[in-house]
């Protein structure tokens, strides 16, 4: 099957080529970038050299549909909403890794990305592509709006609690922690190795666009929608993504029994880990890898939940994940070309 | 007035020597440290070189009364609390930045440092070293258990609004983040560079032993006792700590009204800094210094109140709080060789 | 093919565990490890869970004859010296990734050790495990010794000009830079995070024991022995070394001429890749990978080479470089299970 | 005394505002930007919050001559050489911290700056302020030439033993390691936290400006001009510089003999420290205080001198050594205002 990305010059873009260089089913064809369209890859990531050859080139929905089956979208928010009609209207299987198509309220992209929304239409087309929870509409689709990298680690460490209505659904607090890539190749002040280094920032609050794409999956679980709190801070590392969730128990379980209940509810996902009593993951553990790690911690005091899922943001909350949703799509083994041990230390 | 330091060789011995070398009224006399005694201070921390020529001496209280007037306990939990006693009964002015003394009760030390308590008769004599709430019970004292440094960040960001009732007590949670020089200077393979670089790590969950610190003195000023979730995580830098505190609001203020109240509360308190709408501090903008700053924002969605309250969790959360309390109980104004600006970037 | 790795439990060891299970040849038998034996491996190392499940077992020369067929030695220096003789006898492949046999003189050991050295008899049985320079020596080999981290990013930059003597000997000087995992797992106070971080720090000036390493290679490739200087440097990362390689031309080569000619002796070396005139490596675009990257400029005012040569410190250096040796002995294609993309960022 | 500093948004421009906030003899009068004239500098900088108020300004030569007495210039390359001679002809004490006017030959500026150069009848009127070389010709003068981070560390590391004729001016060679504050605050990729990150980066061989610096002065002290070897580095730090200095001894000195001899060079310089025999100094144990220190390594076998020496770039590398130079030109102490203790871990 042969690929193409679009937006191949960010980081999402290279992890994209990375994994897919890997991939046994995958010949990678066309990398597309509009800004530095002509430039060879390797001369710009130099890490490339001798491992991959290409040209980049500007967009040509035609020249896709010519060359490739796939295509996967690593474009800043905004771009996808007019490219990937394009390619989705001639038939190629479409992977948007930006928030374009995520939100079925056109409205609501609107109020939070301050931007014009994708044509509404089309909004229901795309299937979310959260692949342990929705792996069912995504096989056999043809495009998937790929989720955000805060909602992934948050919806996977709330699912189990949200399927089974253990929770108090207006008590959810999200606390977010990112390394740096997860804001791209941007060159503004605040990514400068001297702003971010040792330093711990809070960014957003009460204004980040991924909070209605967890808010709507949510209800879409649960059956309700409620407003959650979400606060995200930026930490002096490139990879690595931490969401400390909060919720407050319907019920007195302890931890032993809801991790018996998580093991259960991902016994067949095999890129969710939940760690034993006592231990908690930590960002560095699934470095490099499509693994999401969950710990959990009741405490009986307040009869409060905290939930501990990490993911390596450019991998399992972006490119790692689209290649899962492709591999669920095609009906190949979910873990194919994705089997990455974490680089560790 | 002449000092010594107990535990001199620590991260925060060192520190009490960096700021109590520019203090004006301070003489330095004696540095303490019962495992490196002998040793020249220098040859250890070689970035004292040419500040201070000073042999480590070991503790002997009689030493410290005939010498000294003040003497600061920079020691591990457990060790002040038979040592402090000695040059107490000798007269001397203690301040004590251990966890130690900072509990009331004794039976709650055991259950949270899982330790010996003091001498339960010294428990109540100690004064809370908090300097922007206890000033008035400061004034004078002899003896001080200097805050912990997530109390801190913690309580004077909360102090405003439970001084006046404006939250639900049994909302609070608290996430903190940490440099890792709050761990200290201790050999142990969690705190090597390859473990925590490029990680971020949430530990003791639940079990964290400035939980009680916290509640006692929530219960002291807001006069009721509840408990809090309290989770803590490791960042990848040396100094810094930030606390994100969640509360439900009672009463519909915005973030405007509210940050005219924290203005107003701490307008006599030089070292608190109120962040303006729409903005939050990080840590590295108290990096070196003696500020505790804190930002809010209120979401009117959930009426939830999030609170960002940093510091550098040597200075004010330690060793520069300390200095500040003897300040304060001498009467001297309380920024005397307090004033370093905050080492940017 | 049946492994096992002696030292399973340092940071070598477990970037062994990383590259073996990748490897189509190999099944990853037995991990040994004296201080941590009976504890199961993802207890000690979270992310291997799900990876890998194997109980941690002593080291036992017979079993390890009956259940593997080669061991890979990733012990502190001082350690194989013992072992791996005994697994020598019973017919197993060894490679040793410490020290203990890249010296063919005990008494340079001895020297610059500061250890008693291995038995002598054996020091000559060892192939001195450069890939890219002895792969005629190391095909069919029993017995490797893996070159030390610093010796192969300096060797692979140094090997072109000393085959054609286009250098003079005396002139060399090697100034390097490593990421702390050089140094190991060792919980000690000169690798805990707040020493490291934020600091550069030169350490053992004229006593790096990898300097007689270096100058026996050098000897052995330029047929004349002479004493190099060698200054390393540990900088705040976790991987990743830099060899800054300076040395005198005896003829007034360009860049460019030079460049042709390592390009042109490394054509067949899949792992060494030669960076465009005018560009140079850094450590990041090697990270994760088994690529040795060189960068050369050629100052005409001095007639002074500069070469810059990077390594992933625990793969090429380390790990990698090891299974490369294995892939050469057994005749598979020399990047056989080595074949990752560097990551980045 | 009142000061102003053009381009005060810069990293030493807000390092200058540290700095003199802490000088007794000065009051800050005027900070100068174009880019940001008119917003207050604690809303660009807000670290600044309750330190300093004050409005941004465009440059006025008049205004500044009006209400200042010395003007710093922490501008970047190509702007003070136009502005500078303004306030000079207005009687102002100038200092330059940036490149324009540390070259005494207009031509090579040119060559290595590729910009215009200063009018070369100002460029002989320049003091270069390298303090502890230079002080008699920088007492009472009105226009300094502030040395760069490179060159200030590389040349007090060397003139102890090119005052003296010890080494062959045709063998130093530099390799010069930085944070990446040197660069300061431009938002260019390169720069990024997520590039620089676990990477060391060599940049510019052969090319870097700072080389004519360098030689012009080893030319002054030694009396002959010889080309250098010079290559910088850049590594995962914010603030810090170390330059690895090689050079060949003329004579069999021992490390002791010299440890001597620069002890005794540097007795009257308050802010160079040389260390004890077999240790060497790291960039951390001079963070934010305005040392530069030294140590030094003979290794026998070769001849070859080791000098290490390290700074805080933005301290001693810039607006440190700026206010030190001050303290000379006016007569004050030279450690007024200078006295900070490194701030450790």
């Amino acid at each position: 099957m042969k690929a193409g990305i679009v937006g191949a010059n960010g980081y999402s873009g290279i992890e994209l080529i990375r994994l897919l260089l890997n991939h046994p089913q995958i010949k990678l064809e066309m990398l597309i970038s509009h800004s530095t369209n002509g430039e060879n890859i390797q001369d710009i990531y130099p890490h490339l050299t001798g491992v991959i050859e290409k040209t980049l080139e500007d967009f040509d929905a035609d020249e896709l549909a010519d060359r490739t089956d796939v295509v996967f979208f690593a474009t800043p928010a905004g771009v996808s909403k007019d490219l990937l009609p394009e390619c989705l209207k001639r038939g190629l299987i479409c992977i948007d890794l930006s928030g374009d198509f995520r939100l079925n309220e056109a409205q609501e992209y609107t109020d939070w990305y301050h931007n014009q929304p994708a044509d509404p239409t089309l909004l229901n087309d795309a299937i979310y592509g959260l692949a342990e929870i929705n792996r069912k509409q995504i096989e056999g689709a043809r495009f998937i709006a790929n989720p955000g990298c805060y909602p992934t680690a948050t919806l996977l460490g709330l699912a189990p609690v949200l399927t089974h209505d253990f929770i108090d659904l207006n008590s959810i607090i999200i606390d977010g922690k990112s390394g740096v890539s997860g804001s791209g190749k941007k060159a503004i002040t605040g990514n400068l190795f001297s702003e971010v280094n040792e330093n711990v920032k809070a960014y957003k609050l009460g204004q980040h666009q991924h909070t209605p794409e967890i808010e709507q999956t949510i209800a879409q679980i649960s059956g309700e929608k409620h407003p959650i709190t979400f606060t995200t801070h930026l930490v002096p590392m490139t990879r690595g993504l931490m969401c400390t969730i909060y919720a407050t128990l319907d019920q007195g379980f302890s931890t032993r029994e809801l991790l018996d209940h998580y093991e259960k509810f991902y016994e067949k996902s095999p890129f969710v880990r939940i760690r034993p009593l006592g231990t908690w993951p930590s960002t560095k553990e699934v470095l490099g890898s499509n693994f999401c790690d969950i710990g959990l911690n009741v405490d009986g005091r307040t009869r409060r939940l905290t939930i501990i899922s990490v993911i390596d943001n450019v991998v399992k909350g972006a490119a790692g994940q689209a290649v899962q949703n492709l591999n669920i799509i095609k009906g190949w083994d979910e873990q194919t070309g994705l089997s990455f041990t974490p680089i560790y230390p």
